[in-house]
């Protein structure tokens, strides 16, 4: 009964900080505009290192601005990681990113009690991470913090991406004192919980999502270049008209959705990059295409699958397996080391908007799987993440631009 | 001999005039960007303002920006104005609107050298006129300050129009030192030269155009409200994209052009409305539409134009009547007194673009036809302004929004 209290207040105070987290850069909407490096994601990475200081974590800055709350528990030897982002979309939701951080560090938490108590024997060390720029609304490409972490993004490459006033990475980072220059610790493993970007959750009455793999991800930047005219006076024939060239493109890409099944992202591709040919003669304009954040297919493995479904039933939570169709940290970090992601329901499985909802309960029953997954991570139960890693990363996977 | 020495000198000081002034808020690519009550638009004020001074005219401000330059030949006498407009377009060219207002400057300045040594006798006094806000691409509507001055819009309504950051016409022309207290001169007549916006003067090999009148217009505004949601994982059933809604109204504003003959302007209209209507459908969004700026079809008075055709077969100038498709300050004038319009030729009939180029020996001769009009127009050569006026302006010309 007393171990059942302290639960019970363990929650509460999870759930006081996620609601205390959710008022920074909060929109009248409901919602909270934290974009990477603004003075809002400022703010959350603020609260995240005086949370982990009052917790007696070790905070480190690396250079591309990934912040890692570390509990050393087994000296020298790696860390599992525990994260997501506390970064938004423009006008955002609350719980996406944000409430996997705040998971993490109160997993965190729990896992450096239970250890002191010896209530298990820890093989790795554990960290909390918040990445940086997982959303790329306003750096691209997205997931870039646990990119570079993971070795498929070049640091000085993402050093300079800018955003559409022209500010650099770099220099946002330096602005709100976020340029580290920690070594980040070693990876031995990483686990994730996020909302489900979906409604199979909600729909089917289940508690806990548990990921199987990601899509393939095709971007296009294409940029169309036509000619300034009077808008009253010049002819018809004789406009270069880049806005009606440009909705056409994205009409364009809105209508191959309907015409090739969902997995035929090459074929769709080919064929948006004919019709953005066909609109540059139709209006007399420049259509400059380049392919852009490529990602492959990629699984997370039946190790990781099979070991969060042992726990969701030894907890009692009912699961299923699913597919992510958005791009997640635990994407980039599982083909560096074993990864295992899980999903909590997400109301109308609405997300990047500011009626993002999931209830209390899920959130609370989120954080028991996370813990328990980690608590068996921590013991070893995957797979050795170097071994593990040296078999399975090729470089292939993750095309860069 | 003497005199076509002085003819030439005047036209030297007018063309060192005009380069000048091409200099403020002068772009890379020979364009200038002096958007309506901009810190560019000041420095052109204020040359206009320093210009008329040395020349012993006297500089009125009144509360929409409008700066009349009044030189009175005759006390108590009412003015024909002379003018047109020194902002410019985003990126716009260097002819548009400041030729006219320095070719009158010129005019006035001449026409009062040539009444002090009694070369003709005025019954009118004359002032050059910038008027405020012609181009309307910060500020909509545009022909903003003509249009307040002739009464078709009302001063407290355009002060209150904002622009896209939501700064108001009246803080800004405040900001810059051109909210003036003064009372307008009154008009007794009004002319205007401006490039052409089109190719007939120069396919034709002719000098000079006579307006004879300008298009029907009508504006909508249009806009679309979806609704935000990842990009990535939302089902394409589930969205309510509001940028492909938009562009399918871009589209469908474009297509309508090829459906309809150039003067079925409210036919393609209502068409357009329709295909909204089909849009939200489509697309789950709303789409809020209202008219916007729509200004009737109106004619220059036929003794205006023969005025003109008189003083160009003097001159020895050829010449033509050609319709404007653009709105001018002039459209707006003609409905309260006589307005006569002339065009010089333009280079690929381009405009509201950096590569806009009339030529120096085009832009004397508009400067030659001005000042032989406006000579005749001081002299009572059109019917005298207020009894024109009573006759002639309905309201129902200039609808309002």
């Amino acid at each position: 009964m007393q171990k059942e209290d302290a639960m019970h207040e363990q929650d509460a105070r999870f759930l006081t900080d996620f609601h205390e987290v959710a008022t920074i850069g909060a929109t009248p909407a409901g919602g909270v505009e934290r974009q990477a490096a603004t003075d809002a994601d400022r703010q959350t990475r603020d609260w995240f290192a005086k949370w982990a200081s009052a917790e007696g974590l070790e905070t480190r800055v690396d250079a591309i601005g990934n912040m890692f709350a570390c509990a050393t528990l087994v000296p020298d030897a790696p860390y599992i990681f525990v994260g997501s982002h506390l970064d938004s979309q423009p006008r955002g939701g609350r719980f996406d990113g944000a409430y996997g951080v705040i998971a993490a560090l109160h997993t965190v938490s729990r896992l450096v009690q239970a250890a002191k108590k010896n209530e298990f024997t820890p093989t790795f060390n554990v960290a909390a991470v918040n990445w940086f720029n997982e959303e790329g609304g306003r750096f691209a490409p997205s997931i870039m913090g646990s990119s570079v972490y993971a070795g498929f993004f070049g640091l000085d490459e993402m050093h300079e991406v800018t955003d559409l006033e022209g500010h650099s990475v770099r220099g946002e980072l330096d602005r709100i004192g976020y340029l580290g220059n920690d070594a980040p610790p070693e990876a031995a493993g990483y686990a994730e919980v996020h909302i489900e970007q979906g409604r199979i959750l909600e729909r089917e009455g289940i508690d806990i999502g548990v990921v199987t793999g990601s899509w393939y991800t095709q971007k296009l930047d294409i940029e169309v270049i036509g000619e300034q005219s009077h808008t009253g006076a010049t002819a018809m024939a004789d406009r270069h008209d880049a806005l009606v060239a440009a909705s056409k493109v994205v009409v364009a890409v809105h209508d191959v959705t309907a015409e090739f099944p969902a997995e035929a992202v090459k074929a769709a591709r080919d064929k948006i990059i004919a019709r953005a040919a066909e609109i540059e003669r139709e209006h007399g304009v420049t259509c400059n295409i380049r392919d852009f954040d490529i990602r492959g297919k990629h699984f997370f493995t039946e190790e990781g699958i099979a070991l969060s479904e042992r726990v969701l039933d030894e907890q009692g939570f009912s699961h299923r397996q699913v597919y992510t169709m958005a791009g997640h940290d635990s994407v980039a970090m599982n083909l560096r080391v074993p990864s295992v992601m899980m999903f909590v329901p997400s109301v109308d499985g609405v997300s990047h908007c500011e009626r993002e909802f999931t209830t209390d309960k899920d959130l609370v029953n989120g954080v028991h799987a996370l813990t328990g997954v980690v608590t068996r991570m921590l013991q070893g139960d995957l797979a050795d993440g170097r071994r593990w890693q040296a078999a399975s990363v090729q470089p292939s996977m993750l095309a860069q631009q």
